[in-house]
């Protein structure tokens, strides 16, 4: 593989985390390249929390866990799409199955 | 909706692209509040391009155009999911239909 651009993004690159057999997009995280190596080693997703300022693994309070399927990165290496299983009844911390649960209104400006 | 978080981000949201019927994910962009703006207005996905400072429509030169179908804010309010049906033949700029060609070897560091 091509080595991966963390330096683009300040030393994290995007995850999307996508359900492997339902192609449902889950969320969005960003891992650095100590919470990718924690993720392939064990075979569950982990992220780097901006806001905690540590490495820590999806699920570990929640218990909604994420195995990894496989990882594939983009064209310009600097974005991670990870397929996974859900381990649990939702990815959301709101308790919805998917963090993408708000539809935007197209006619209203941002 | 809810107010769109631009600053966590430098004024940017990753917009992650996801085709609307088949659910293949393509592409993850950035948007700044007026490449939404115009994203809704037009009916054409629109980012921010950081390299080139400016905003540009997906397709403007490759002809690749993405129709908007619909968007989604996730639960904290700082990433996009755009669902969009593709006007041509490929996402990527290397040809690939979608820019997650590359697999990650999960036995290798990264």
């Amino acid at each position: 593989m091509s080595e991966l651009d963390f330096a683009k993004g300040g030393g994290l690159v995007p995850a999307i985390i996508q359900d492997e057999q339902t192609d449902e997009v889950y969320m969005l995280g960003y891992m650095d390249k100590a919470a990718l190596d924690r993720t392939k080693e064990s075979g569950w997703v982990h992220f780097f929390s901006r806001s905690k300022n540590r490495i820590w693994m999806k699920g570990e309070e929640s218990g909604n866990k994420l195995r990894v399927i496989s990882i594939f990165e983009d064209c310009d290496s600097d974005t991670l799409l990870v397929k996974v299983q859900l381990h649990g009844e939702a990815v959301c911390h709101t308790g919805h199955k998917s963090c993408f649960y708000r539809k935007l209104n197209m006619e209203e400006t941002s």
